[in-house]
């Protein structure tokens, strides 16, 4: 019995070209109520639509499932984040473009990601409102929550968001004053080409323009 | 911002038509050196060369990743094989046929399992040898390890396994004293109906026979 080609059964570059594409995970990250979830759900739509293979990972369906059990301290938040690198990186070696929704809020947590995903199959992006236009959306209602101290720890309020610096190589997206359908075109925009098998690039992203 | 629908932007069922497949879970178990990895590494290959797009998850990428850490007490194998499941969930969702190999010993361990991914979505195969044979193989020299007392909680020795009862809807797949050729030919002949398009069965596995 051979114990030895585990991992290299199938190839994962055997697997982008069958689904004829280059995986990549695309990570958005930013605070609460920024546009996140809807430019993530949107993004893979539209590339589902273009016939990409796609999987969409989010706080939703992670902390319902694997991270049960962790809550929102630093370490927590940590563990959770790198679980989902971990499975970000099982994702993209089957060839699939994966979407990360995470509000990352640590730089640290950032680094972590590209160290476990590899800096080349990363593309991170922040997606960017201000705290008081978050406030104002505020879809589940968790500003008005920690605005009357009922919420403890949290982000932009509590806990600290840290903004990415000019080498951390991110990609910002704008989503106040600007229409949704113009802030997921712009994302759209910049994932095309690195996950496109025709004219992929191959290494990192793009410098913040 | 809409926040709902995350899950359901785009759903596994569309995943699997523009795969022209059914996701499933095929979970290997069995003790150390029965054959698992090589019928797991044997039957991506002939799925992937079919068109099928798969994942195989097993001990050497997991516990690389997402479960470093964890030992092999049975609470951190539990804990090890509800991520494992949980993973499992993730790729079927995705649409993906998902292969998992992992000796898995107990029949709570099972039962946990098939009731994180669902029995619908889950086939469980036993891949079968003796102890006497698997020691006989033994490709890690873990049964040589085990016999001289380097190696605690070894499964069948110091560690039980558990034997699936016949209610629990299991595949037996021998290895001793058949060619690997043939034990794989059995088993792809046992999933290839639950994963193809045209005529996939809807629920569960068959029953032992």
């Amino acid at each position: 019995m051979n114990k030895k080609g585990t991992m290299d059964s199938v190839s994962r570059s055997a697997k982008e070209e069958m689904f004829r594409q280059r995986a990549r995970v695309i990570w958005l990250f930013g605070i609460s109520a920024a546009g996140k979830s809807t430019l993530a759900t949107g993004l893979e739509a539209r590339l589902h639509a273009q016939g990409f293979a796609t999987r969409l990972l989010d706080g939703d369906n992670l902390r319902a499932g694997l991270n049960r059990g962790l809550g929102y301290s630093d370490a927590d938040r940590s563990e959770n984040l790198r679980r989902v690198s971990e499975v970000a990186r099982l994702f993209v070696d089957a060839g699939i473009v994966t979407i990360c929704s995470f509000i990352t809020p640590l730089r640290a947590q950032r680094a972590m990601a590209r160290e476990i995903i590899g800096a080349a199959d990363l593309l991170l992006f922040q997606v960017v409102a201000s705290y008081a236009e978050c406030a104002r959306r505020d879809p589940k209602g968790l500003y008005a929550r920690a605005a009357a101290g009922e919420l403890s720890q949290f982000t932009g309020r509590d806990s600290s968001f840290e903004e990415p610096l000019p080498g951390d190589g991110v990609v910002r997206i704008q989503t106040e004053g600007v229409a949704p359908e113009a802030s997921l075109e712009e994302l759209h925009g910049h994932v095309l080409p690195y996950v496109r098998a025709e004219r992929a690039e191959t290494g990192g992203l793009r410098p913040e323009s």
